[in-house]
């Protein structure tokens, strides 16, 4: 199987995130691409898409927030990396707003994903990595691995969030809807993946399945509940499975089935999953219970559907043991 | 003038905000209340009027939050105040949420309103002035003064933010309304009074003016632009009026007028006034330039309405100075 990776990819690298009250080293470090590649062995490299794909994702706006805000923090006589401390919760909508304080609410949901000096380039070619694997499936390869870092699932149409800010997956999947393909998006990241559930919310082209922590308990708390279905059009092409504390892979694998047979139904040409290997037992803040050699059954059982595939990176925190159980997971396809 | 305030709203005493990027320590500090009481000499105590008129303003599961927050943080083996790093931005609804940090982003709004130990009872007691000092004008008296503290009109029906936990101005401004007398809301806060604005927003039997920086560059930001006029029955019963950086008291006064005109239309029974001090030209995190001395005339102006009137205190962060600011408006009454 084809593996891409663009090492441009590794200048993202914020500093701190906010969490439980606190500020604590960013778990989304370069140093998971890092233990990944040592894994891999080696990847091939990303080719320039343009900004075309990226834009059929995500909105004009803010697009032109992300790739300006770090350089107007600093503008703005800042140290470090750009954080936002407040959000609007009500009647949301397009506004003049001026401050960089203000733009980052605006484009935001959280205090935990810093906008540092090289985020906008290490986003574009995660993008771009996504989508150079996604060539690779659409020339004929039954699977392609896209090593994307920063990850996408948690960034919306004009919102960033979770460590995550150009949706990898979502532009890909995009991608191939524009390339003619009927396509599927499941995510088995430990997170629900709420930027690629609401970016195809209301449309009915492309189906999304998630499985994921509870988000009564877990982030990113406000999407990813069992009564979210889709709306309008996309009424129905929304399926998540919360799952308890503590999910080993016989019930894992059970509800996987569900979202397996949900899928086969809506009889793609295409899946792109969303990877995270937070589900793993030792991811430091998860807490599921996979062990490294669940992923390469978990895998045989996605690609039991028979359908080509790329597979994108989303989380994964046991920096020591990522390499290992991507690379499991890899393998099992 | 009978001037109230109750010596439990100390207790409340978080430790720092989140601000521009890094943790500063909190404005909002007991030390604004002591430095007016030492301007103002004596004052009256609360009476406690009851979970009721606050429960008429605030939803139910709000308050339940408001009111265990702190305890479950120390229960979730957390240190400190209680503070949020995720909010919800799209399709926010109720939900089941288990988790204090899903909670603490579900009724909040910003990283730098920290719930601590002493929140409740602060907040509680602050309402409770407000509440006290009303009964003075609804028995008869021309004006009366509640030492708000921590102030109020950031708070919404279900969410905290900008210092604010109980809208103390809505509170009152519903009592008043349930008392039978026909109420208008004047806020000269230098931020937008987001929290009052959501109250009322969808009701046309409070009116609400508000005089403030404008949103595109100043906090709240997403609240307080001059095409925010009310909705359903509430349509034209809101009034925002944003300033630029640096007005002075000519500007101000003139400003003044028009939200005057518009309430003296309404024809109230009654006034509610949210007075923030940090109009101030030395205001540390504020950007207008009225002095001391304009404050006596500003109240005078708004004192020629020839309503009732109940002034709440909310910022004004020039702790120096505060008192005299404050003195010198209620001074002008």
């Amino acid at each position: 199987m084809r593996r891409f990776f663009d090492p441009r990819q590794l200048a993202h690298a914020p500093v701190q995130e906010l969490h439980n009250g606190a500020f604590m080293p960013y778990s989304e470090s370069p140093a998971r691409a890092r233990d990944i590649l040592d894994a891999l062995g080696a990847t091939e490299a990303a080719t320039d898409h343009g900004a075309a794909p990226i834009a059929a994702v995500h909105s004009a706006d803010y697009l032109a927030f992300l790739a300006s805000a770090h350089a107007r923090w600093r503008a703005a006589g800042r140290a470090g990396d750009a954080g936002g401390y407040a959000w609007p919760v009500v009647r949301r909508r397009p506004l003049a707003l001026e401050r960089i304080d203000a733009q980052i609410g605006r484009y935001s949901f959280d205090a935990s994903t810093p906008i540092a000096e090289h985020t906008w380039d290490g986003a574009w070619w995660s993008a771009q990595t996504a989508l150079t694997a996604l060539d690779a499936v659409l020339a004929g390869d039954a699977a392609a691995f896209a090593l994307c870092r920063p990850p996408g699932h948690h960034a919306g149409t004009d919102y960033l969030g979770g460590y995550c800010y150009l949706n990898n997956a979502a532009i890909a999947a995009q991608a191939a809807t524009a390339a003619g393909r009927r396509t599927a998006i499941l995510d088995v990241d430990y997170h629900h993946g709420n930027g690629t559930q609401d970016i195809f919310y209301a449309r009915g082209d492309v189906f999304f399945a998630s499985l994921h922590a509870d988000p009564r308990t877990d982030y990113p708390y406000f999407w990813g509940h069992e009564d979210e279905r889709g709306e309008g059009l996309g009424e129905g092409a929304t399926l998540n499975i919360a799952l308890p504390h503590g999910t080993r892979i016989a019930a894992y694998l059970a509800a996987l089935d569900t979202a397996l047979a949900a899928i086969a139904a809506f009889a793609p040409d295409l899946l792109v999953v969303s990877f995270g290997a937070d589900t793993f037992v030792g991811d430091p803040i998860s807490n599921l219970a996979l062990e490294t050699a669940d992923f390469a059954p978990l895998a045989r059982r996605i690609a039991s559907l028979g359908k080509p595939m790329l597979v994108v990176m989303e989380g994964g925190y046991a920096v020591d043991a990522l390499g290992g159980n991507v690379a499991a997971f890899l393998g099992g396809l």
